[in-house]
């Protein structure tokens, strides 16, 4: 199967496998889309890990928590950014550097990205403390592949509300759900300026308000593109 | 009462509180000790706060309880140190820094040199990360007064099992007790190396192998001695 697995030109390549990511604002159907991805892989033969930040270990699940419960809203911006670098250390060494020596695809929901746009763009955090303990946490690597699923708040927002009423995601991590409108504008525009910005050329911005499957063929193309897979 | 609070020249003092941290290995009784100079401070009617780290606040004991459980003894240890990080933010900046703006003696169980000599010195983790994380939550503030209490492994450990028979300490929070006798002598050396440099003069070394009352009456000759209270 392995034969399977491109090689991305132009990168540095300290491990067999390849990291796709998953980055939006809430309800741009990042989960459901990795998912897609992980399954399709699968039908392929390709090895793959479906993972996530937070909570891709059984300590992050714990960090995790902490972070989306909506009774800690009252947490300190430093703590809640450090809680999510301590989730990346831990999912970083044990999940993604494993799968990824093993000549695995590793899909994960959420990954750097979403730091420098919560935490840096909408929080106004220390963008050079972000890479620095990044730098420290991951060395020099960096996803092969970032999907960026670009919707408009309202429609994210109202797709979260589906989702809450349907019971396919739960109000028990829902914190960021209920920040203003504001605060989803900010985190829209900064996955955006990232897209554009497209350092290491490893971002593709996605029209994430299109039908589920349409979307997931823009992500297909993407994988091609990007030589993640042959066509 | 405002008035029985010393002042320690020499040291920019940007809050009209002092702090007063205690450390040691596991077993050394910083706990009850910590107790006895509340208590010594409350009856004395002298404005204090009683703390610990790991959790001092409602967010830091969901992280006390990942960092200290056994079941999490595979921890990675980039996590375990963001995760003392996290929760010194949150702890510095909910309990602390409001105790200290308020005039009181805040008298805190392990603190930054915990971290220096549990992740430093005996895990021989990164002292330049640590330090830049520190200078990152804290700025440049330090605590005034800082009790080393120095006993033999054996006989600190000792004095954990005595509390685990008896139920003042709990098996949930066992995690370093049972590291080995060689990551023990570590810490013990590394707290003995911070107390013979004493930087910032603000260190004082405790023989904890005394009685409980012979350590206090130590103790509160540092505390004399140091300026926190007037004799």
């Amino acid at each position: 199967m392995q034969k399977e697995i491109g090689f991305i030109t132009g990168r540095c390549c300290i491990y067999s496998g390849k990291l796709i990511t998953l980055c939006g604002g809430e309800g741009a159907g990042k989960s459901t889309q990795a998912k897609k991805i992980f399954d399709f892989f699968q039908s392929e033969n390709i090895p793959c890990i479906l993972t996530k930040e937070p909570g891709g270990t059984k300590i992050g699940l714990m960090i995790r928590k902490i972070l989306l419960s909506p009774e800690n809203s009252d947490i300190y911006n430093k703590t809640e950014l450090l809680l999510y670098l301590a989730d990346r250390a831990e999912h970083f060494h044990k999940v993604i550097v494993p799968g990824l020596q093993n000549g695995k695809i590793v899909i994960c929901d959420r990954f750097i990205d979403s730091t420098f746009v919560y935490q840096g763009e909408a929080r106004g955090m220390d963008i050079d403390f972000i890479n620095y303990v990044h730098k420290y946490i991951l060395g020099d690597f960096l996803p092969d592949l970032t999907l960026v699923l670009d919707c408009r708040p309202k429609s994210g927002l109202e797709r979260v509300d589906r989702d809450l009423a349907c019971g396919t995601r739960t109000e028990d991590e829902s914190r960021f759900d209920s920040e203003k409108i504001s605060f989803h504008e900010k985190i829209r525009a900064g996955f955006l300026k990232l897209a554009e910005k497209n350092e290491n050329a490893r971002f593709y911005l996605i029209d994430a308000e299109k039908t589920v499957d349409n979307v997931f063929e823009s992500i297909k193309s993407a994988i091609i593109e990007k030589g993640i897979i042959q066509n």
